[in-house]
């Protein structure tokens, strides 16, 4: 079984692809989709759109595990995040990936045990599940392994994305 | 000169193809793309994606003309038409259609005088410019004509989607 996790946004899209083979997780690829912040946001969009699609040919997940948005976190940039979200969504649909959706609070207890875990313990709670390639430093692709351990870890309530 | 004219929503999009020739403007076609209220995001988004681009190669516009989205309008239904306007853009972008973005306060200004205008003036004003179609019914499909006659109207001043 193989997982995508994704953490979505304009500028940088954190994405892993994690292998599950019964209780154990392993790492298999991590990183980040990232547009060119002088570019304009259709261009950007459209540059996320083919690099994922590019990458979901390439590794073939048997489905994604993807961050909900709320309105009332970062309104500043909640519109150009929600539209390279929706671009992420209908690519999946697309390659027909089914999709789990985690609030970022229940990713955070899942992985810590708390819904207000800071980034840092996210970070180191995260690497006693998996183990870390060492040059992951964005925190948008450790988000990204998160959300696929989360996904994991939650499958017997999942549902998917409506 | 082929304007495309876009009211972005992720249950309706309203869209107008408009020609102007010199002073004229003459309705090409207007419609709705409408996505299955039961289905899925993911695949509503899809079905948009799929049908925009339907249009866009059938009609072969010359530029879209598409509206602004503020994050503290309509706070419940942001994201969901963000994600939908975001599937629009980059669907734009991939068939090379430069784009431009207007707010509902200028377009309003621009097809009635008034900012504040309400739907039923702007439904009169826009048919002073331009012969709409009898049957013509949803207000998306009307506010995608008034886009595409406000870039007609303000193309002096246009500036593409940053």
């Amino acid at each position: 079984m193989l997982i995508l996790g994704l953490d979505p946004g304009i500028g940088i899209t954190g994405y892993s692809f994690i292998e599950q083979n019964n209780e154990k997780y392993s790492l298999i690829t991590s990183g980040s989709i990232q547009t060119d912040k002088t570019a304009p946001h259709p261009k950007r969009l459209l540059e996320l759109q083919l690099d994922l699609d590019f990458l979901i040919k390439k590794y073939n997940p048997d489905c994604a595990s993807i961050e909900q948005l709320f309105f009332f976190k970062n309104q500043k940039t909640i519109i150009p995040v929600a539209q390279a979200r929706g671009v992420i969504l209908m690519t999946l649909e697309k390659n027909s990936i089914p999709m789990y959706e985690y609030t970022p609070l229940v990713v955070k207890q899942t992985i810590t045990g708390h819904g207000r875990a800071d980034k840092s313990l996210v970070k180191t709670m995260v690497k006693k599940f998996i183990e870390l390639d060492q040059n992951i430093k964005l925190d948008d692709t450790i988000d990204s392994v998160a959300l696929a351990i989360c996904h994991l870890q939650n499958s017997r309530f999942k549902e998917e994305i409506k």
